[in-house]
């Protein structure tokens, strides 16, 4: 099962997305706090978030506490600043990939004890960012299309219409 | 230069941000009316949407408009009915992705003329789709990713850290 990590989300509608694209995918959401909204039934309704309670999803305290509960995560930074792109690296079926919050992306500190892991989306120099929830559904699309989509039961099969 | 053709959008946040990874990915822009907003500059700073003056759109009155101004278009149909998966085709450096409506995606008519262009993204059978933004990122990715992401220029470069 993939893993996506949120440090100090800002914007719920973001959080709110990308907590449907790991529905869709089957893969588990750690959010560490301190975020910029509450996680509460109000606010996942109005960002059409009626997914929410089917979402795998782990709430922390800080990166601190994330790190003690996961001493074993295989990590992936997604940063601008990073020299590697997304696609240069290899994925495994279980990995954790982490993004910063909408106005700062992943503090120096962390991206500096970890250059290794650490990847980029490209984009052209003269915009800021990506959207977050889109960056998110870039980077693992892409880890779930290197493994052959394998965490992923029985997609497709149900949607096809008859003349396809 | 990849292209992204949006019929008869609903939501402007979405179409927003879409234009944002259009912006960030040196992407065309295609919208068909009826579209459920108007694109003006309230809406669009709403959405964070600075970077629309920079971008490169084109808005149709139909999808028959669309077509008669762009008779030679590589066209490709994203839908969660289609069998054959956006990483089991082949894109090209100019080619043309369809994505409809957020509540009910491309109509089945256009999709019955066009069964060989038709992609869909993996998804659990239990959620009804991706975001609309996602599902581009996702797919817009993917097809310059194929191509080394050849048409955008300098990336990466000025954002490294020295330390990178």
């Amino acid at each position: 099962m993939m893993n996506v990590v949120l440090l100090e989300p800002e914007i719920p509608q973001n959080t709110g997305n990308i907590g449907r694209t790991c529905c869709a995918t089957g893969t588990k959401l750690h959010l560490i706090e301190p975020m910029g909204f509450r996680i509460n039934e109000k606010s996942l309704k109005r960002a059409g978030m009626d997914y929410w309670e089917n979402l795998d999803v782990t709430i922390y305290d800080s990166y601190n506490d994330f790190l003690e509960q996961n001493p074993n995560a295989k990590m992936w930074y997604a940063t601008t600043k990073a020299p590697k792109r997304y696609t240069d690296v290899e994925f495994g079926t279980d990995d954790f990939i982490m993004f910063g919050k909408e106005s700062a992306g992943i503090p120096e500190e962390i991206l500096v004890d970890n250059k290794e892991g650490c990847i980029r989306i490209p984009m052209n120099p003269d915009i800021r960012s990506l959207n977050l929830a889109n960056s998110v559904s870039i980077v693992l699309y892409e880890a779930l299309r290197q493994n052959d989509f394998a965490g992923m039961q029985m997609e497709g099969e149900l949607h096809r219409l008859k003349w396809m």
